[in-house]
């Protein structure tokens, strides 16, 4: 096994990490310190030609632009990416979400799903007090290769679309709630007991892990495995 | 304020319960031992000429009937009887399941619903991984003076229901399930966070109080309150 | 089935649920953007005719009162309302509070039922330790459609009310407490485990919930389902 | 420091407690061997001329009677006792239980704060949810030394005791109760949160407990400490 | 919307599942009463033509055999299939179980991914504790569609496994262990927090569920989805 | 029943506890708003001749004063008081606090005890990891007449002082700690499960509650109840 | 690497631990078929010369006694061990418990050390409620090379004899209790908050990890590591 | 006993525990007052020639250097330390974080060892879900005397290194990470249940307790005990 990483002390860059698993390595930029994200926006870009960030604030927006001009920065999803203009976007993502109130999360999905080459349709605040606003896209939601669901409070919306579609759910609670939501715990606790078929979970808040999850199925269904 | 109270050591009977709130007091029979049973069941039909037992064995159903012959039980959900037989329903009340396995909660709601003098009609197996089969009912939903909701599992079948009707939606949470459902919380975590106006919930497998509800909203939508 | 919804991209308004449910919908504030918030409350506007939006700051305020200056807050409540002046209130619901820390709940809720056009009476700061303060108004309790019971702490105000009434109490746990209260946790525990029977539960905090199921039993007493 | 104990090997009996805190060391039997149990009790009689033994079952109730044929059993309370008959009851403990099937919780303490010393008096069955039941005791409530509340379900009867009197309420919750009452940490939550004054806790079930944190008070009552 | 089910009354079977997901509605034997499991079997085989119970005892199976000889039963996975001989198993799915104590629930997951028509691999015991044991397979799991990973007490493999593989990892809790372990939670919330991208996470020994969204992705990896 | 109360409208003061319990009402400042904590020192103070608040900060002391400038503050414990100066004290309660952290709280319960006319003895930071310190004061802890114990971190010291002493220990869990301390209810649960006979155990880091039952036991002491 | 490994398709046992970590598999038998029991041990056996198997139950000694007459059996700790007679035991290793109910964990840890060749001294019955039991052993405590401290309950046996020793003190909480110990989390709680220098913790009621890891300190001691 | 601490009234310094321990009593600086914190530091500085205290703000090295120039401050590891320049560091700790983010709580584990004369070695960014990056250091962590293995998320770094080393492994579980989480709890779960031998588990972001004991067994590995 060749090393397939780089010590810089503080941190080990895995390098290695697109050819195990065809995507780069993404940064989480939250609480991480001015210097070390500099240093491993740096080191991740002369490797990979790219770089995706996650939760970034914008005053790290600012600390990595003043060393690579090229990067952007979307306040609501909190994504920092440095990309090549014309990455082309296939397959067909859909992220929808239950309130208004978890766009953020919904977005940050979305964005890493558009980074890793997706083709995204984002259908928000189709809870399901109020199911006819989701009813009304069940054509599109079953033309989907994978749905991501975004939802706080009580978090049914996944259970919902889980018995529409044919393709797999990946349902992301929200801290989005009060009282006995507990941050979010309530609507975890919705989605892992779900009883529709084709639905599994990530951490609250999670945005970016379902949108690379429905990456890799989108990848998987555009062509095959290998 | 009179006694209103009958002290038998071990219990004191709430003899004035039926003045104070329009319904006599009901006995929960888990766990009383035989011969506190017997003489409760009997003290009560005296005073109030019919009684309602919650959570029966069908073992405390012959310690009873030894010395109630009228008394019946139904094994399903276990509720222990004794009533006059010409007994007025009236109202509409509506109790839904979402899955089979919730049916003995579902019976004991609707039961005690019909015991205090509704007119009760239920929809089982209508859980939301399928919703057709609970939209096929949406005018029947409609309809109703207070809609009782039996689900376990993720629990999402109330919030469903709260954004299709205009009644009061009694939300009760069951303990089927396995894994991360804890016995019913998780269910009951989904219920008290829902989205949807007009749900509120009763504890875990609680179906008598759902019942007990539903009777006194049916009886102020038949004559008000006085 | 119509749409029934205007999709404004960040937001689907739920244009059909005064149809539906018989009150329109109604704005959470708490953590909308400026820009979402105007928007949404210019357009039910348009079509209801009245708003009421729960859990405001007074800068939201400002922000509405901006665009539709005929808007109202309340301060404590955090209710941020437009209607007309003349509606008229009728019913009989009672607003219970256990002590002074849960008025601002306990007025949520009072308004909340007030915007639906119930007669609200308050009894503030009635909790179990000084039971007398509560005794003093049984007769007036006896009276209500529907008895909201507001409380933090160990929150036993409901099972107390419950035993003295006939009507259903909706019960409010609130966050107001200390060390092993958990936010609310344990009022809400105590009151899905009441002894009493007649008591449902809505959520920590949850005021406006408690208000609108109040507001559908009073409509039910007024004049039956249909 | 003299030694103070004798050593079993399996067991480290402490001769010395009787000395240090006026009461001899109590056996918890549930779960002991019937060979230390047997060993212990003989010692402990030897020791101390008296013995207290806890959550005992019939079974090894026959086991101690088999070598110490002078113990009884209490089969509600599950207390073993070995005692002189001539023992003085002097005090005013009073036992209060809000329903039935907490009975064997409050006899476990009335039991003990008799082996103790106590004079008891038991009120059962006088839960909240029919107020009259308790509040026709309030003299005699008023009256007494130490007031042991035992209560399971919502708990809330230590809160309504604590303030109608005037000395410490010992509050034992109980795990009688289903749903999210969490084998009784929902009444032990209520209690902990009490907005009652003069309101302490011991852990659920814990009957004997709470009868000898009694018995302590009325001996400081009776002669002061020392 | 056509009606998309049939009512039996304690059910309403959704026999517009297979239309709708692609796959035929699964029977929870569980609890189930041995007549509805009867009528359940025998309405789905006559529908589909092949039926899936999960969470069968061995007494079901007598019971359904007694109707459909043609029903095989697997003591381990608790499985219950009807199914023609010559289904085609193809792709290649990946069974990973980290301790001997999980296999049936990893058999769970292959044997309702080899009813849905997988190709399955089973590599059991195979924990991070020894990590070699995992290792030794790296090139087998690179070349998978999909990999369940099943793991009790601390619930690692998921990670592991994803920061080896390119596809996604479905990642199954089990409730093997003791102690904090609280009966597969530990496990859950260890895979919700993987620091590991591309795992997601279903409920506590949920082995259908992971065997589902496997087989969805395996048919997405065939095909493409439509 | 005499009303016993005087209706603020936020506020029903309960004028009757002091006959009731013995103490007059205390105030709970957290949360108060200033016109209601105004208004209630005032009304209280002229009723009862003195008053104790809790849980003041620096700036309701200053509300406070300006209307009664007779007022003291304790920026430690944050207690508020007007009371006689030659206010004897007697008895003898302990307090006893495991860490230099915790002495907040335990302030809190000796100015309680104070007030309500105890004598008070400190012993500050002796806590279980270094025993000698709490040792040495073994003939001290002897002769109370009840020991209040305050800690937090695991809050092993009131099993400790109730091997040691005769008298009823109140246990005061605190926030006190780190990590899965959980704000205080490692410690609470750590007391409730004592080994040790005599602790009974109030909320997270009240000792104010502790202070007043102490009182409560020390009045028992000196004069039997009555 | 070697593969280090030997795959019984059930089972992949790790032959390579013991060069890797100084001691062979252990074979944890709780829930383990007999069939893959009987195997699993005679490879263990053929490889090692010695067999280690925890939590066994009896019909689990009669199943391997069949195959391998020498097994041993030891009822309270549940350990089946096969060795060779003359294995020799170094060192100084203490195992206190908290209570009487504790001591199949406790003799758990011992034996697992003993297997290991440790010399092991028992210290039974020393709780802090009668803090002389465990102060009398004072300089047996100090002379240790490390200890072993078993407590259920409130668990707060390692924090005092933290405070004594100069070694490492290896917790182990019980699930000895009730109520609120919540199956031995009370305990577990206590000890990872301890306010004592040294102690670290293992799962409840594991006395294998504890003993394992006293092993593992005597060697360092005997002779550093290498 | 001698008397072994001095009584400044707020804090009973332990002036005994170097003799009892072999290390000196370190000061935990957080939320300690100005006044307290420089006393206590003049004392043991006084007593011991050395002292360390642990999260330490910037502002209380400015108090404690303003008394004790020779005070030295490591943002962040938050370790506060005076001690001999020549101390001498022997012995082999290795300090093994799975993140970036879990530096500051491994510095303190590593600094803590260092101040008790350990050499250590420091792993950063090693996490399971790149393998290679930890076993790039195989041959490093079998040298060790000990390994502290730090981790947040999803915490199984220590499970992975338990395996492959002969030595302990203290885990220390940290807060780092995000959702269910629960502060470091999720972790601590994690380690708790580890499948791996040799781990136990501090408090979470205890580096301090880890340094401590990881020098505990490093003086056993060069002297023995004694």
């Amino acid at each position: 096994m060749d090393s397939g990483f780089e010590d810089l002390g503080f941190a080990r860059l895995d390098t290695g990490r697109k050819e195990r698993t065809g995507f780069p390595e993404t940064v989480f930029c939250q609480g991480k310190e001015d210097s070390f994200l500099r240093e491993i926006f740096k080191r991740l870009y002369e490797k990979n030609g790219e770089v995706l960030g996650t939760r970034a604030s914008a005053a790290q927006f600012e600390v990595v632009k003043a060393v690579l001009p090229e990067v952007r920065y979307d306040a609501v999803s909190r994504l920092l990416t440095i990309q090549s203009e014309e990455k082309k976007q296939t397959g067909n993502i859909i992220v929808c979400s239950a309130g208004t109130a978890d766009i953020p999360v919904a977005q940050e999905a979305a964005g890493t799903a558009e980074f890793f080459g997706c083709r995204v349709r984002r259908i928000f605040d189709a809870g399901v007090s109020g199911l006819h606003r989701l009813l009304a896209e069940e054509s599109v939601l079953k033309a989907a290769d994978c749905v991501i669901a975004v939802a706080g409070m009580e978090g049914a919306l996944p259970s919902v679309i889980g018995g529409l579609v044919s393709v797999p759910v990946i349902a992301v609670p929200t801290s989005v709630g009060y009282g006995a939501n507990f941050g979010g715990v309530a609507a975890l606790l919705t989605m892992i007991n779900s009883c529709a078929n084709g639905v599994s979970v990530v951490n609250i808040d999670n945005g970016y892990g379902a949108g690379y999850i429905a990456s890799q199925i989108k990848r998987l269904a555009e062509r095959g495995n290998g």
